[in-house]
């Protein structure tokens, strides 16, 4: 295990490093990727050279944030929002034991980094990553709409209860240093592909439920998903919407992936731990939101594995 | 026209009064149904009795806001959230010349009450509303959910583009009141019926497309309705959704009535000014949302109604 850093023993860190490379979670979402290049645009800013990595592409909808980065021989190296250095991916894979600082927001984050800076009260590690690169730079409106993509992502638009006043008056201030919170919105809340509509309709409708109702199931296979003729980022979102459905506390999304494995995603409301749940099969993340994954089963054997520890954890079966 | 005042002048206004009836407008929804609420607590505080008034009843789902209201013979009269006196609704339409003060933010408000506070950079009503009743009173947690609920749902949960650093620092404020925001935006945005999924699924992948895919229309019968056994509540957020789909910058809803009319919803993404569009029809509301109604023609003649004039108006056809 490594160091508990503060904010500011982070800055002086930041600023003492040049040549970093920033490494981002493996199917990099909108905080991961927002933290990684508010923090290349702020040592940019600097006066330093840093490059952000990631196993996985980016989407396309991340396109606007993201921009080319120069090659380097790195000196230090720095982990945005990875909870597990497993997290890093394939190709990142041997940088798991020489992260010098993980900026990170997850209670679950094991302490695999030499120092780590956490703040697990924080919506997004951009929430936290702001107070970081405030007290380095000023934060220019490219930083600040790095900064607010992995805010609203990771908040579901300041509707999770992970959403504080302290998230609330970043993004305003954010907005104020010219984040273009409007056109993020819509990109990540207003704006879905044909297919996008269609897989959603498929799966809402044939949604498995358990335990009177309280449990919905979404099974996702690679057979769907190139009928709808989906992309993958057709996905992004669709986890969340299986807790919509009334009464429903645990939502559970079963994601065939292209290697055959499962990508198992976790959405409860109000009582379940999801971090919990996904424990018991190696993963984690948020109380509200955590996942996992199983790479030796089929999807009924995958939804029975979470169906039967469910039943014990929460409804006495 | 009556006067414009100021937030002190209706603080003042309002606490020189007693026995007030306060009017929401016609088909309410959480913004005059909050704003209503609000300001009867708000009233109660100081001793003084009030009592909310609306023509259509209020759906289940603001139950937690609302409260029995006490018959006394009304001195006063506050309109809330109410853009034109033809907004109170047949039931209410008596009042239309004897409001004393209302207290908006729509830039349509037609200025019919004797005294208007009138706020349009607002998001709600209740964001205007706030800062009168901090002026008035102490905030509790009781007219802070109100007021939370006002926000949220009439900026999307924040996502929409009347949202701005001052929305989300007053929502911020409404959570340190007490504001229970989590499970408000549950209700509103994470809580869906199985009528509501089936009906959002036929309404989606049944949209008519204009101008290249640039204006999409959905169209919501009374058959259809039926046919999924669903509730008018069940419709609530749906007008949003149009606008969703990728590259449409203008969504209409046309939804009939069960008196045969049609109520009208224009939702825009980006440029298109919806208060423009429905003002040829005698309606308005806001930029990217607006309403109007038509009484004298089946739903496929509204349509072409408004895609004839979007087309004159934006496609200069």
């Amino acid at each position: 295990m490594g160091n508990n850093i503060s904010i500011n023993e982070a800055v002086s860190l930041l600023k003492s490093m040049d040549n970093v490379l920033i490494l981002c979670h493996k199917n990099p979402d909108g905080d991961t990727i927002g933290s990684g290049f508010a923090l290349k645009y702020a040592f940019d800013s600097i006066g330093k050279r840093a490059r952000v990595a990631c196993s996985d592409e980016f989407s396309d909808k991340y396109s606007f944030l993201v921009s080319e980065c120069e090659d380097f021989t790195e000196e230090y190296v720095v982990a945005v929002d990875v909870a597990d250095s497993a997290l890093l991916g394939d190709k990142l894979a041997h940088y798991g034991d020489k992260v010098d600082l993980c900026i990170d927001h997850h209670i679950s984050n094991n302490g695999y980094a030499k120092n780590l800076c956490l703040d697990a009260d924080c919506a997004s590690a951009t929430q936290l990553l702001y107070k970081i690169i405030k007290a380095m730079t000023r934060v220019t409106s490219k930083m600040a709409d790095c900064l607010y993509t992995g805010l609203c992502t990771d908040s579901g638009c300041f509707k999770y209860s992970n959403t504080s006043p302290e998230t609330l008056r970043t993004a305003a201030e954010l907005i104020e240093c010219g984040a273009d919170s409007y056109k993020i919105n819509t990109i990540f809340f207003d704006t879905k592909s044909k297919a996008q509509i269609a897989l959603e309709s498929a799966v809402l409708g044939n949604l498995e439920y358990f335990f009177d109702g309280k449990v919905a199931v979404a099974k996702i296979s690679r057979e769907l998903i190139a009928e709808l003729n989906a992309q993958d980022s057709d996905l992004d979102g669709l986890s969340s919407r299986t807790r919509q459905v009334e009464g429903v506390e645990i939502g559970i999304t079963i994601r065939e992936q292209k290697d055959g494995s499962f990508k198992i995603s976790v959405r409860t409301s109000f009582f379940a731990d999801a971090s919990e749940i996904c424990k018991n099969f190696g993963g984690g993340g948020h109380a509200r939101a955590a996942g996992c994954s199983f790479i030796d089963c089929d999807i009924n054997e995958a939804q029975n594995r979470l169906v039967d520890i469910i039943g014990k954890s929460f409804f006495g079966e």
